[in-house]
């Protein structure tokens, strides 16, 4: 295990270099940094208060007291002291270069230097140092302090335990730092990006389609399959149970169509073949298809409901199209005459490291329980829309039993008492028929513009009044009496 | 506006087509279906099972009743009377062709007909048939059941009103139908992947990296990207205040760069940058390069968390990534002294429509204080894993005030009373000093093999005692009052 790390110094403070000084005081650690731009500082504290809103939203456990950030006239003295120096200046090799040279007079050789390159090798960037063993290229995704990847690279003279001090050293700042083995230009990422960068230009030029058309084919497809599973792991489940060996062979022949403007292709031999089915074996070490096809489901899942809040609530690209796909679902569903019911299947993600359903999504349920009690005495989205609405003021709830990831449970609706302003609604909770909670709420019916309880109107009341059950049972009106 | 859609057939039933049948299913349409692959109705079955089991657990709105799933002999039996007929057989333009036929001999013109390949052209798919002007290309991603994206793609008999047709068909059905402007070889999202399949397939064979890193390196960085924005957008968030006009300039050189093996690049000439730069400002008008950044990092953040939960709760890729990184905080942070609270900032997902906090969130800050008074008295990880635990029994909930996304609030709380067994607690939520809610929980001590309460040991008991402090206001112990 390395050492943790205590003092990092940027030098060079964009965007990149920002991402990366976020990174580092958002985990506690000072950052000295040293860029001479005019308006280095501004777009450092625009990643920074980025970083924080982000932060503050991200993490269950308390954030470490934030990191001191120092400003420095020169390189020699941002990097005194520091264990980790991070290079984030412009492209150009001969700059890098320089400014490397500079870091390396002015720290001992156990400080580590990395470059956050896009491409430029680290053997041409660590020649020429006092000390290069510690040096190699650590190359981020915008937004740094959000994207775990940085590619970790060695150059000729980086010594041999370096790469891996750097992963350990990355880890506890929540970065994924992955070993690439051979240097190339533009490592493994940009690569990537490279090839589909310039397909994408093709398409755009020939008119086959616009940007925003290409931009929806990604994130409505195959960029929401690669924020959990990459291109071989997804392909593996593609290939079924006929295995990753049958799946290439099928490949072979459509690597000489036209199918792109990338015709430098690799022969697809016996060899390649091999070589990538026993490595993806090693990948999947323990993960059958059915496995891998459930784990997919459920991230993608979870992945379409998180989407359904971005932009402020509003929904965003996949997660909108989910939002209107409820939606009318949701006014489709026939108007029922019985009890209120809500019924759900627990997923993976509502239940806590003891596999029982978490305190608050037992309120949820309870909270869609009494929205299908609203929706069918009429208040409903026109009727919020309007400017009133019923907000609840109260709730008491027991816990009778547990609940399990996959479990169906449901909610059982009940009013108990009503007035013009106040709503009285008792839900019970079963699972296979055992009540395992209760929840009992008072709402008031409120005019949203001035904030205040107001009367409901006749039409509200007519169509409570059939769902009244008066309370029998000692389970209503309970408080919780002290120990 | 198209009629909706009341019933569909699938011709071909395997993974692809299996997926298509789902799609329509859980929406409550009626499919026939045609096969005579001997194992059709058992893969079928499984991606049925699937789906299922995703969609129970993918929307809030209540799923209608599945359509009814009838097995057909041939081809004119299974599209009889449907509205859409989509072909998913092997892909040989001489099989399809024969089956396209036969679909279009057995339905009126009013049917249409969408093929699921992944790059013949519909032109050369159509030819032929008496009525072609229906048939066009209606090509989706695995899983067909939660992918949104469907690329439509006509030929050049196909009716300029088909494809809009065929698109609002999709919408109902929660999917992204995408118009691809002019025909050829894999369409968009098929030529995007095949050149970065290519490029993945030279970094293995050089040994660059392995296939798990080569995974890794895309679900760890631009891969969470993609899931919600794709690559022109993001590529103008990077180029930021100085627009994507510059960014492209800068482009330019990068081009003949050594970065892929795809060197038959496009001239990215005035006129390409011009093309880019004006569909790039129609895709994101009104939307500031800060909106932009606010929405990405909301997305990612909400992306990240998700994933936390994945793999039935252990955490996958980025998520598994996340809790460590948590779990090293929680560990990390000091012993404090004083009160114990637990402050939020409150993230875009946890707001309703009306931009107000969530109910069952008040519940989930109660929650975390609660974990926090816990974690305080002793009753942590380790404590929990060596057999008893606190587990929440009742809990009343008062609503005072209202919370809206990045407000920040703090619940502070307090030990009411305590014995043996019980542990009640009473927390106040505040924002920026002003009382919005009070929650009190009533736990018990559990001894978790036997699932009994069980009394706590003398040194939890020890530490609960300086926390106490007794109920002097009347919001303990109250009850709900009937209206």
């Amino acid at each position: 295990m390395s050492a943790p790390l205590r003092r990092a110094a940027c030098i060079g403070g964009g965007v990149i270099g920002g991402g990366w000084i976020a990174r580092f005081l958002l985990a506690g650690i000072d950052v000295a940094v040293h860029d001479p731009h005019p308006e280095a500082r501004r777009i450092v504290g625009e990643v920074l208060a980025n970083a924080r809103a982000a932060y503050a939203a991200l993490t269950d456990a308390p954030l470490p007291p934030e990191g001191a950030l120092t400003w420095h006239d020169d390189v020699a003295s941002a990097v005194a002291g520091a264990d980790w120096v991070q290079e984030s200046v412009p492209e150009r090799l001969d700059l890098k270069r320089r400014v490397l040279a500079e870091i390396d007079a002015a720290t001992g050789p156990g400080t580590l230097i990395g470059s956050s390159t896009s491409g430029l090798l680290p053997s041409d960037l660590q020649d020429g140092l006092r000390h290069p063993e510690r040096m190699f290229v650590a190359h981020p995704y915008n937004p740094v302090y959000l994207l775990p990847l940085v590619e970790i690279v060695g150059g000729r003279q980086t010594a041999p335990g370096t790469v891996a001090r750097a992963i350990a050293i990355l880890e506890p700042l929540g970065m994924k730092g992955v070993a690439i083995a051979k240097e190339i230009d533009a490592f493994v990422g940009d690569r990537l990006l490279e090839a589909l960068w310039r397909e994408a230009l093709w398409l755009v030029r020939d008119d086959i389609c616009d940007v925003e058309t290409l931009d929806d084919v990604i994130r409505y497809s195959f960029g929401l399959r690669w924020a959990q599973m990459g291109l071989f792991q997804t392909y593996r489940i593609a290939g079924g149970e006929a295995g990753m060996r049958h799946f290439l062979e099928q490949f072979g022949p459509a690597l000489h169509w036209p199918w792109t403007k990338l015709t430098d292709v690799p022969d697809l031999d016996d060899a390649l073949i091999d070589k990538i089915a026993t490595q993806s074996d090693a990948q999947n070490a323990g993960l059958s298809i059915r496995a891998l096809e459930r784990i997919r489901d459920g991230n993608l899942v979870a992945i379409l409901r998180a989407l359904k809040h971005g932009d402020g609530g509003r929904g965003w690209g996949a997660g909108k199209q989910l939002a209107e796909f409820e939606a009318r679902l949701a006014a489709a569903a026939p108007q029922a005459t019985g009890p209120v019911t809500r019924e759900v299947r627990v997923p993976d993600d509502w239940t806590d490291y003891n596999g029982h359903m978490t305190e608050h999504r037992y309120l949820q349920v309870f909270g869609e329980a009494t929205d299908a009690v609203l929706r069918r005495i009429g208040v409903d989205a026109d009727y919020v829309a309007a400017g009133a609405s019923y907000y609840t003021v109260e709730t008491h709830l027991r816990h009778l039993g547990e609940a399990h990831a996959g479990d169906r449970i449901t909610a059982t609706a009940r009013v108990v008492s009503f007035d013009a302003k106040r709503l009285h609604l008792f839900h019970r909770l079963t699972r296979d028929g055992v009540e395992i909670a209760t929840g009992e709420h008072m709402l008031l019916h409120v005019d949203r513009e001035t904030g205040r309880a107001a009367p409901a109107p006749d039409a509200i009341l007519d169509a409570i009044r059939p769902l009244v059950k008066a309370a029998t049972d000692d389970a209503v009106g309970r408080a919780i009496r002290p120990a």
